[in-house]
């Protein structure tokens, strides 16, 4: 068995935001030789997601405003955690209804993805580095 | 190390449904020969899911009621996404709340799966022909 | 390639509660001996999750209030499941928001964890006995 790991490093300058990490993704697993296997990307912080969706501005547009329905940042009052002096909470809830990772099937050494599948990152508290995970084990 | 790849095919006859894949699932594996590792079940389309829960027809209802108050299909102009002639952004949301994939444990050479635990591919933009990966990696 | 599994059980005595069981998990990698692979920790009951958050008291309060005002436990009526006898529908509904399972990369025989990320058992109907999943592989 084979495994490779490596980090990806984001900055989003907005607090939310999403971000297409397909090709870093597709490029681990070039690097890793990897032909037959599980991939795992997961956001190795708990205020941000990592999901399979479109690459679609409008889509994305949807999410945020959806999602600031689901589990609006203001008043930020609203939230036990930020009594912390947090004003994250939000981010939070937020990235349980987009999760936490996602597993990838590899075959014949590529992403084994349907048509429109695309990995993002995505961001509910961000203006500062943070990092996602790539693990991959096979052969 | 061993790896099982297969696709199974749906034509949910209705825009929304929930059918219960786990025989399928559960074929796979067979002809897998594996005995001990992961198994994988996505979506392979972004408008729908794999999930796992109770096949029964009260919940199924109970989720379609729920998933259409948390993201309503109509009207189909609120969604920034359906500008672009669709009118699926709907199911892009339902999807993100009940997830793209499954990831089961393999003990034994069967689903190793508490008493209720059954999987379902879960439709929310049917009425055409869409795709669900099986990947088992083990040995 | 290595595996192993074990089975957590939990007795949550309200009906709502969170549990964080990292230091169980961990304990269970310790013992695999497994150092490079994927962790796989599932609910293996439909009316509870596992998932990576954060072990914050606050956050917690605010999980809780904010899955109720999504999928309100009462009145038990509103559910079509609950019309079986049952009263628990909400939970099955809470389960999807929360997930089912998380996948966790090992690296050097430790969980290849950010900062702040701990595996919590979500119980939504608690009261008896139920169990958590650990199955590991890798070398």
């Amino acid at each position: 068995m084979k495994s490779f790991r490596r980090e990806l490093w984001f900055n989003v300058p907005s607090r939310r935001g999403f971000v297409n990490i397909t090709p870093q993704v597709r490029q681990c697993l070039r690097e890793s030789g990897i032909k037959e296997g599980l991939l795992l990307v997961n956001a190795m912080h708990i205020t941000s997601s990592v999901f399979i969706n479109d690459d679609e501005s409008g889509l994305h547009a949807d999410y945020e405003a959806w999602l600031e329905k689901l589990a609006p940042h203001a008043p930020t009052g609203q939230y036990k955690h930020n009594l912390s002096g947090e004003d994250n909470a939000d981010a939070h809830l937020k990235r349980q209804v987009m999760g936490r990772e996602v597993v990838v099937a590899i075959t014949a050494g590529e992403l084994d993805f349907g048509p429109w599948e695309a990995i993002f990152y995505g961001e509910f508290d961000g203006r500062r580095r943070k990092r996602v995970l790539v693990k991959i084990i096979g052969e």
